[in-house]
């Protein structure tokens, strides 16, 4: 049976990452709220389990997944159990929970990309936090890149393999070079700027855009574009 | 060989629920920033696996925990390892995914409580971001806690055990309770005036906090009390 995917329709957002697994992983699944209503799909349908309208296990927010009749959510979560299921993880403990803790720490980077502007509340639109969005960026890609990037470059140096791990490519590359295409969408020059400090993860988005499944799907309709009512989004006055 | 836990020594923060996991989980382990610098304890022995000059995987940020030659970092991630060695997790697949979306749910809420008082850059002083923080805050109390709250709600509404789990007692609960004991140190007057909408959830963190391994750590020296330096900080002017 296709895994089941629920996540807003028309953006990359978090759900890309379970996307990207997804694709690597070449299983069948079901991009729900992006069918036809009339097929069962569409946000109504995702609103169902949001709402407790469905049975099974709650979750708190999209994305989440269904396989079968379980019901799991939260990202990072989400690609464990289909990375471990479809040999996108590694074998032993040790580096399991290793991949784990690196790609939760990506989420951690996502939510502050994501702060970056809706730094008073999500709830409010970026035009309504200005000022604030200005001043939180602007230590963000002083402070709070460099702190991350330099993490994750010497992850990089020390599994010497070019991908996370140690034993070669895994699903936390996919969250990795994900990571870094959105913040090139994001901010071109900051990111110029600073791009020769972190070659080794340069080179990974590349190796891992090129993979035959991640560049056929980049390729795809099933890619959306980058926008700006996603979580990494181009404001020119935030990216000086 | 008793698990060593990495965390700054003077506050309960995210390395709180992982000693809490740990204590209630009955094992031995060594807090070691808390011990001293003279028995290979201090800040010095953290900050040697986060410069990377110790062997093995490498932390991004604490809490992070060694078992023998195991090092992993990110709370939830540290927590499932730990409950699912020591019965405080639950045996099923199915609800063993769900209870650790659930805890990085409060992993989430957690990172917003943190913003609250430092919605610009973590790297700041809250004395420079007062204006941004009371915005914040009062968005977070009328928008996100009940948000979350609601949900929590009722995934107990949903068990019918009076804990996360429809098993029961598990490591979610305690990751509840510390949250609601937080909130009610920081934010007693909002608490007060909310406390009525989640009963399940009032009533969850009292008979968390008196079983007795947990009640006999609370009531320890080893238990630190909240302050203004730790994620929970009670800001009067953040809670009319």
């Amino acid at each position: 049976m296709a895994y089941e995917l629920f996540y807003w329709p028309s953006i990359q957002g978090r759900g890309e990452l379970v996307r990207l697994v997804l694709e690597e992983a070449g299983v069948d699944y079901v991009d729900v709220a992006r069918r036809p209503g009339s097929e069962g799909g569409g946000v109504a349908a995702m609103m169902k389990f949001l709402n407790g309208d469905a049975p099974g296990f709650l979750p708190f927010a999209p994305p989440f997944l269904k396989d079968g009749d379980l019901v799991l959510a939260q990202t990072a979560n989400i690609m464990a159990y289909v990375a471990e299921r479809h040999a996108l993880a590694t074998d032993d403990e040790a580096s399991r929970v290793f991949l784990h803790q690196l790609v939760l720490t990506v989420m951690d980077f996502l939510a502050e990309v994501h702060d970056t502007h809706h730094p008073i509340a999500s709830g409010l639109y970026y035009d309504d936090q200005k000022p604030e969005a200005a001043r939180r960026t602007a230590l963000f890609l002083q402070e709070r890149v460099p702190k991350f990037f330099n993490y994750f470059e010497r992850v990089l140096t020390r599994s010497s393999t070019g991908f996370a791990s140690a034993s070669g490519f895994t699903y936390a590359d996919l969250a990795l070079m994900q990571t870094l295409a959105g913040m090139r969408y994001a901010f071109p020059n900051a990111m110029a700027r600073i791009a020769a400090s972190y070659p080794l993860l340069g080179e990974l988005a590349t190796r891992v855009a090129e993979r035959p499944r991640v560049a056929a799907y980049l390729a795809s309709e099933r890619r959306l574009p980058f926008n700006s009512s996603g979580l990494f989004r181009h404001y020119p006055e935030l990216d000086p």
